[in-house]
């Protein structure tokens, strides 16, 4: 054992003590009704001293080797939370028995409970407290929907093949490893070489088609299992296709993103609303994407559950009434300006980055800060965590602002949640294609009065000069823009005609100031008709998981020392089970107890699992450390039991009757663990553990 | 208004004074202390007193027209029932302003909670109550996966062709609408025939493709647009087939169940409970039918979430260890005597239909109880809900037996939940297909001696004889039963030969005694293999939420009698809002007393709305009603507010601060609103609604 894992380990011992006395003064003042500002003032010292206890005991981890980049490589580490993730199938790979497929994941039973209650979260922390629109669309989505997004011509990633056994790969992924290799690996290439493929790695997204296959030719890269030559790169649409109905004659896609079910649901949901803006509608659903080779694990799969929001507001109001809630939030941010001078992410005031206009506007604040309060509390760790801003040429062309909320794995930093002010692409694309108006309205309290152009073709003139042609003509006249119709008019009155282009006859015509009359009027208005802008915070559930488990994962090592346990620390929201229940030996009255026990969780809606095996406490223990269960009550007597804590290993004794009530309150996040430690007897586990 | 409906409108009030009086004697016992044996006695006369009014209310709904079969006709009903669906966005035709896709249905917003609450319930019924192993498998699916299960070659419907156009139907279809059309319109077909097409359409769904072609072709049949000729019927598979991965050559389909994913996981679910049975998995997902012609709105849709359970259980025990929690249940049930004899569902009791072998085993009566409770506490009139038991050619041939879950609906009886023990059918199909054993073991408790059979082909005589067939023949020998091996024994112990049929020759050959040799011989064994049955609970969750809907639907009249009002009836449990509050009139103290009242109820988790408008409180009633809200709080003064209820329009009176904890009482049912009524002080409501 490492030197200063064993002052640590003392640390711990001394702390821990301390904390039984001030637990003890707590239950004396208590116990003397002492005023309430007494007893509060020694409960909040027995928090810090918790608080305390358990920073030494992440350094106690992290030197035992539970934390990624310390003593443990990135890889061994992911290796060791991949093996406890299938080993206690929190995921197993689909269709295993068949042999798998590559991109496709099971959630196993924790795995499963874990991804409900993130769901559930998501719809507290968001649907219900932000009175959105829940709305549920199919997968399968006909042609006509995607073509409008832009998903059916663009949604494609440039893939080459080898030439004789046909295997695809990604074209920009072999360049990458090509570069990646050569500049770690090859010791003979010159600087020059380097800086000419660390820039091919930093343009890599930017190249077309011709230029990755130029590149490819170049640097002579062939197939990674052949060594065969490979095709240009050409590219290949990542929806998966079907057909609808048995015409074979309807092509339809399963959906890449949730949100396109509701941008054609648009219309529906502002009446619902009560033709008010600003709302939000929010979808929870599975979304596919038929990658070419995934790789990455459970990152990049090719079926994964979406939650996405789209919060429509009026593109010249972007305020948000909460907006004070988060504005005082600190968190990692890292804007474009500082990735390009070659900072790193900075701890920033969210509220000062949208006063200082880093962030667009308040609501795509209100959401970031919103979005750092979600995954915070679901446990990813606040310092592996940074909401990173879309590059210029990262942004599409109609996009406001863009920021990622990003989570530093062991494959790096990943991107979980995307937050993005899109303006009014979606709605306007929608609209074009259907013709139906995606539009909202803002009234005024007193009508405006506005300068309209109106343009008048005389139809028996035009009919004269243009006869079959005439229609075409004042078409081309009732289209003009104000410029053109107001510099025509001003021709008209000083020469009397004027030459005018017809696009759809291709060619020029006369026109005679007899054939057009064109003014400007002024009009009472109502009311304002506009598009409005859609605010996109899209979060991809699995990747968020993905990451929890990352962040939740840490070894320790066993009270003999010669082994390393698995441990996840999920906070009792995420964890699958909330508490076991374990007879401490077998007997039948302490397995009566226990089936009371399981009774009264089960009534106060606690999911538990009992475990009667002979398997002695500490291995038991272990078990569910691994599955990240929280709390363990373990029947030792018919009177009273001993609940533990999962991360201090910490015991209290409770009365039977009062066991549910206390998981219950402490698993709802009402109380917490450190209130638990102060109004309960503690209990020393003696030999019982490991 | 008809004398009945008057007379009922009398006794409602007559009952509402008497109810009123009750309430107050509750009180005042309660004020004076009273013992707790007298209070709980006139609590109960009070519910008996608010049940005869809801029987009374219930007849006056039905007399105004809000029971289908009654005054109303069914497709009126059902019109109704789908146009406040409809327009209060409970769904939503799918991409409707590109003019939707037959069978595609959105859930809007108000449809989308109802949804989450009902897979909630589901979730806590099931899942947590009886610790299931839920997984989450992806839709899209490999080949060899429904290739196993059967799906590619036999999960098709019949199709014919318009032969001109090419418009798809189902044969069956046309043929049946045929047989309805020519026995209710047309008047001279003689009784023979009437008789003939009956018996037709009894038999429909057994017809083979030649079958149903020739009695298309008999009949004359044409498309029913064009009345153009037909195509001869053929099988159209009813997957959605996509292509997993880039290159083409991998076939994949959306899954048309759940149920796969579970048992393709079989082995590690069973490890997962420490080797032991019975244990069941759960699955809640979506799940595609890429129907020919989708008819029957909401009821046939081709993407739909199913909820299954598949309950894995020694096919030698089938005991269930909380059977007894459901024996006593009395339901409709429909057994297959009932039906071939021509009577009707009877109310059974279901412990006497298990011990009486009408439900085939414990297990399977167990789940059909827990399906009964979880309907009918989702609100689904146990009067409209039957369980039949499937006829002999209506099951699998492998199924022991299996019972649905039929809900009466405006569209007749429809099959909402299949119960099915399907034996070891599909772990059976998976261990043939993949290879790998999908089985269980017992251990006994001390070894037990068995007689095992042993076949010793004698591999040098047998190849001197048959030289290169040597192979075939020995595997032949091998694969005898315990019959045929004894038989063969006896011939060769007395005719010293005997004559052998080897199927993979297609050639018989004769075996002398020196070949072979066959004995039996006693083994020692410690545990038995075998493959688990499985009882499989299927829910189809769209059909049992629209026939919640129109369960829970009916019209009053609104007072002045010259209106019909919507209303929802649904339990708080499935409500999708649970209240709604409204400040009596627009001012700013009660718009903040509003907000007040809010905050508690987001902080107790309870979804609401508030609705500040200046519209009528009748009118926000009657829109609140509409969505079936079970509560509407209303502020009418900064100290104290009232609550309504939506069916009674009762209303009390409660403290602001009360507000909150008295919704979650009654909203969570740990309470009823009878409680509520007997506790609180009654409001009247005066002139304010309608």
């Amino acid at each position: 054992m490492a030197a200063s894992e064993d002052s640590l380990r003392r640390a711990l011992v001394e702390k821990q003590s301390t904390i039984e006395s001030q637990g003890n003064a707590v239950r004396a003042l208590k116990a003397s009704n002492a005023d309430k500002k007494a007893v509060d003032e020694a409960i909040e010292k027995l928090n810090a001293l918790k608080l305390e206890k358990s920073s030494i005991e992440k350094q106690l981890q992290a030197s035992v080797g539970g934390n990624p980049g310390s003593s443990v490589s990135k890889e061994a580490f992911r290796q060791a939370v991949v093996n406890t993730l299938v080993g206690r199938l929190f995921f197993i790979p689909s269709f295993k028995i068949y042999g798998g497929v590559a991109g496709l994941y099971d959630y196993g039973p924790p795995g499963c409970a874990v991804k409900s209650n993130v769901l559930a979260f998501w719809r507290q922390h968001f649907v219900l407290e932000e009175n959105m629109l829940e709305v549920d669309c199919p997968c399968v989505t006909p042609e006509v929907v995607l073509k409008a997004s832009g998903h059916v011509d663009k949604f494609t990633d440039l893939m080459v093949k080898d030439e004789k056994t046909g295997t695809c790969y990604r074209a920009d992924h072999l360049l990458k490893d090509f570069c990646n290799e050569k500049i770690q690996k090859d010791l003979s290439i010159s600087a020059e070489k380097a800086a000419e493929l660390k820039h091919i790695l930093a343009v890599l997204d930017d190249l077309s088609a011709e230029e990755l296959g130029a590149k490819i030719k170049e640097y002579g890269i062939t197939a990674p299992d052949t060594r065969n030559p490979l095709s240009d790169p050409y590219p290949f649409n990542l929806m998966f296709q079907t057909s609808i109905g048995p015409s074979g004659l309807s092509p339809g896609y399963m959906r890449p993103e949730t949100a396109q079910g509701i941008f054609v649901n648009f219309k529906d949901l502002y009446y619902y609303n009560g033709n008010k803006l600003p709302f939000a509608a929010a979808q929870i659903g599975q979304a596919f994407r038929n990658e070419i080779s995934p790789r990455q694990g459970l990152l990049r799969v090719r079926e994964f559950t979406l939650a996405e929001i789209e919060h429509f507001v009026d593109p010249d109001d972007k305020s948000h009434p909460k907006y004070s809630e988060v504005a005082d939030l600190e968190f990692l941010m890292f804007p474009r300006e500082q990735q390009i001078s070659g900072q790193s992410a900075k701890k920033t005031c969210l509220g000062e980055a949208v006063s200082k206009g880093i962030v667009n506007n308040e609501t795509l604040g209100y959401f970031i800060g919103r979005v750092y309060l979600f995954l915070t509390r679901l446990g990813i760790d606040k310092d592996r965590l940074r909401f990173r801003q879309h590059l210029a040429n990262e942004m599409a062309h109609y996009a406001a602002d863009c920021w990622d909320a990003e989570i530093e794995s062991s494959y790096g930093w990943i991107e979980c949640v995307g937050i993005a002010d899109r303006s009014a692409y979606d709605l306007r694309a929608h609209m074009d294609k259907s013709g139906v108006p995606l539009v909202a309205h803002e009234k005024f309290s007193e009508p405006k009065e506005v300068e309209k152009l109106v343009i008048t073709p005389v139809k028996k003139e035009l009919g004269l000069s243009f006869k079959g042609n005439q229609k075409k003509v004042v078409e081309a006249l009732e289209a003009m823009n104000e410029k053109e119709a107001m510099d025509m008019k001003s021709s008209l009155e000083t020469k009397g005609e004027v030459e005018f282009h017809v696009c759809t006859l291709g060619e020029t015509v006369t026109i005679k100031k007899s054939m057009v009359s064109i003014s400007k009027e002024k009009k009472k208005e109502h009311q304002r008709t506009f598009t409005p802008s859609v605010i996109e915070p899209s979060f991809g559930i699995g990747r968020i998981i993905y990451c929890l488990y990352e962040h939740s994962f840490y070894l320790r090592s066993s009270k003999t020392g010669d082994e390393h346990l698995n441990v996840f620390r999920f906070p009792p929201l995420v964890a699958p089970i909330k508490c076991t229940v374990f007879p401490l030996v077998q007997n039948q009255l302490y397995e009566d107890v226990a089936k009371i026990i399981s009774k009264s969780l089960t009534a106060a809606g606690i999911s538990h699992k009992i475990d009667i095996t002979g398997t002695s406490i500490g291995k038991r223990y272990a078990r569910t450390d691994e599955l990240g269960v929280p709390f363990a009550i373990t029947v030792d007597s018919a009177a009273s039991v001993t609940i533990r804590e999962r991360d201090s290993k910490d015991q209290i004794r409770v009365n039977v009757e009062e066991a549910a009530t206390v998981m219950k309150s402490v698993t709802d996040g009402n109380t917490t663990w450190a209130d638990a430690w102060a109004n309960f007897p503690h209990h020393s586990s003696g030999s019982a553990e490991e």
